[in-house]
């Protein structure tokens, strides 16, 4: 079957009401018309505000209870008070996933310089990938552009497909 | 007004007098001779030898009591005994800042494959950035150099202002 | 003197006997043939299951009783559940070697996209420099090619030799 993702959208502004949720519907649009290459599609989306015990909540939740194959959050990467979701992360992850950052860091410098204030986290907790993602709605379409030559690979082999154990590089 | 940078100078043989201080007044002007771009001014040096507490004494209280907006630490971020320069940094870091780390390592492979050798670190302790330089003094303008395009913009994120919230990749 | 290498095959599917060992050997070759400019030689290997107290054993003896210059670990770097090469390596290092991981990366993706699932972790251990390459005999070769230009540099810098303490970016 497909890989089921959750889009987590981290922001004060749209969790008070504020503003509008421009970063999670194009996420959302983002994953489902990649489904060729990545075969996944979003199961479930939430908001909350650049809270760490708020983003780790629904995090968590969608890791153990269930299931989830792909968590994307968007926003609160940045260098600002507010922007902790890196941290929430960090304390989630069970094993670190360094070579996603690196291509994100690397294509998004390509855009613009400003993509170095990105602290975005990354890594596996159970059967899950959680990965942090700008909340810039074009900068996170990037980035899940930048990961899909080996997204697919990477789901398969967190759920231990040993057909998928030794590719090239792993 | 502008921003406060402190620079330290981390070096056994300039703490013990045994040599001179070549990286500190060239980090020193290269940060003031950037202030168009940058906004920031040296406003206080220090030198202390390649230990842990005594880096640590320093930074904390450049963060802490004197709110400085932005240390530099130059040296002992290399691979001997002596070299723990990012080892004090990470125990004083709240939020790590890994996008700049990889554009400093970037900018320097360019220059030489030694700048593998660099072990930096950098992160955001309150509303203090604090980065670790190579000892080398030419080593260190280019890392400057390289974070120049996106340093100042850091810098107003880390002091909460929210207009700088929302540009293009954070 | 050379300096002294020690080789590990991390793979459950070695350790049990299921299949041969083609990273080890293949990993020897490659470090003793570049004994002109690494100036090193391989003088023990072993075979571990993917298991973090198992690898974590063997890692420690080198380090801590036979004051191994280097410690090579190939596999267990991916995103399968078996995979906990870094999780182990990370619970030994006492100083980070990020640079090293940055390099390996620079050069594995330009061979494949698929190098960006590489979880590996490097650094310093006492006197001992340990590097997780991957199980792929070909891209633990390159691994090592790509850290070649510096290698040689970074083991006598652990040392302490204070010649080696001011290259350029160091
Ligand atoms: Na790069």
């Amino acid at each position: 079957g497909e890989f089921r993702v959750a889009v987590l959208t981290v922001s004060d502004t749209v969790a008070s009401g504020a503003g509008p949720d421009r970063s999670g519907p194009r996420a959302v649009s983002v994953v489902n018309s990649s489904s060729e290459k990545l075969g996944a599609r979003v199961v479930s989306t939430a908001v909350v505000p650049d809270d760490v015990s708020k983003i780790k909540a629904v995090v968590q939740k969608w890791c153990d209870i269930d299931r989830m194959d792909l968590i994307l959050t968007l926003g609160g990467t940045g260098f600002t008070p507010r922007d902790v979701t890196p941290e929430a992360t960090k304390e989630l992850i069970e094993k670190e996933t360094p070579g996603l950052l690196y291509v994100m860091m690397q294509e998004s410098l390509k855009v613009t310089p400003f993509a170095m204030l990105s602290r975005s986290a990354a890594g596996i907790r159970g059967s899950t990938l959680i990965i942090n993602m700008p909340g810039n709605p074009n900068a996170a379409a990037e980035c899940v552009e930048a990961l899909l030559p080996a997204l697919k690979h990477a789901l398969k082999q967190i759920k231990g497909d040993k057909r998928e154990k030794h590719p090239r590089h792993i």
